[in-house]
């Protein structure tokens, strides 16, 4: 799974090709979002060829977790609950696209939501709800010395 | 995960003691459990080495989903909901073990609670307990025509 | 609390057949909104004289079950499962508002969520978030024939 | 509903300082377990004279709270999620018991399992699962000084 952005959100951090986690206008992580985007193939479908529920939480967990990485400092984070909603199923082929919103980023502990939804390469617009997460995150602990490189990898992507 | 697609795996769709949704002795789809182990690979690894708390809630979405539909008659299910409480950490090389135990088997919805452990291969006693997940399915829905093969699978290895 | 069988609340259930909470457009079910209010007093508070985390999940499993309830044409509802995370604390005297909306109104199952928010008499426009739930449904039971009164009294209330 | 503050309840709030629910190893605080009881009257009925699911998350919220009060040594807890998986329904008139267990006591975060069953009173072994929560506790929050009184209130219960 990889993120992306649009560039009108304020903050972003995102993996594969573009964004930020700090924009020129003052920055609060409150406002940072992650976006990815993933192509439904064989390896992440049930056998009845529709997405794996559970690959809606794994993107649900890994996206809120990267979120609450750059929100915190670049401090580490510990996944505490995640709890998710399946709304509609995803089908072989189509493609989806996850975006994790801060509902809280506190000291200690850090709320946020994830939304996926299916993406009508055609059009845009169109992106009907698949399904929503809430990722309760204890933050704030501290990353061992090893994890500086992981945490350059970031910095450059998650760009003003 | 797919537990039992893997002729390798330890995966058994099963009763407590002896077997599963066909056993000789009077089955209940209520005693049925599902079994799966997994060794922590850097692919299932957030960055910090520590198995990735989403990959916990695919193996407890995919080891219920497999049990519900054994459970209901080989018929399909759809998650409805996943909510996942990590407990403790798993860390690069340590072997797990996922039990899917079923709450509540009813004509339309099913709950399941998974239990995912830390096993110790020399003490086989210990087992520490790195999340637990309850899983809400759809069931009953009707299965297509070509999922026979999956089922007849299915049915292979949920006998003892 | 049952927002709607105070007259005194602000409560209003929006459906399909009556109308949605401002929609200029034609309303649908899945627009249909339950909005109550509530000021916090002893009896809601846990000693620490902080609203209790569990009436604001009392608080959304009641809204959402009523506007299931009308979302369905008035047909019974279950709920299956509550996820309510708590964001900031409310305390003794100060008023909130729950706001249920749906995030899916299926015929079998539907998903609504429910944030409460603290309110400000001073300054309407200031609402702190309070704790947001997701609430699933199982509808489309039949109701019995006595509830027909509850019935007409809801109606009187989910006005257009 | 604070289980151990009516008398007549059967609530027993153990923790390691002073006795787990009927144990003879020494007690640990992993241990403790708090029990309330609770006949189903129309106050805390739905509509359909079935008891409201609310209610079962806020007595799960509110007995789970109270063993991690104890459990941590009578400092504050936050609730910061709890999800609750209804399984079967409640009747007016029923009586239902609540069993609160901590799955994990650690310095930080408490998840304590709260079970409501139902009770009938002729034959005290049969015990129907109506509900099971699981609460992420925030713990260890220096409780203010005036709540000495309630800490002594809860510590005369709090022994068998």
């Amino acid at each position: 799974m990889t993120t992306t952005n649009s560039p009108s959100s304020k903050s972003k951090a995102s993996s594969s090709t573009t964004a930020a986690a700090s924009s020129p206008s003052p920055p609060t992580a409150e406002k940072g979002v992650v976006i990815g985007r993933l192509t439904v193939t064989l390896t992440c479908c049930q056998p009845f060829k529709v997405l794996n529920g559970g690959v809606s939480a794994l993107i649900a967990e890994s996206t809120a977790s990267l979120g609450g990485y750059v929100a915190s400092g670049y401090r580490r984070v510990f996944g505490v609950q995640l709890s998710t909603n399946h709304i509609k199923p995803a089908m072989l082929g189509e493609q989806v696209e996850a975006e994790a919103t801060p509902v809280r980023v506190g000291r200690t502990i850090q709320v946020w939501e994830v939304q996926i939804r299916k993406i009508d390469p055609s059009t845009s617009s169109s992106k009907v709800l698949l399904s929503t997460s809430r990722v309760v995150l204890l933050s704030n602990m501290e990353a061992p010395k090893e994890m500086k490189e992981y945490e350059e990898k970031i910095k450059k992507y998650a760009r003003l």
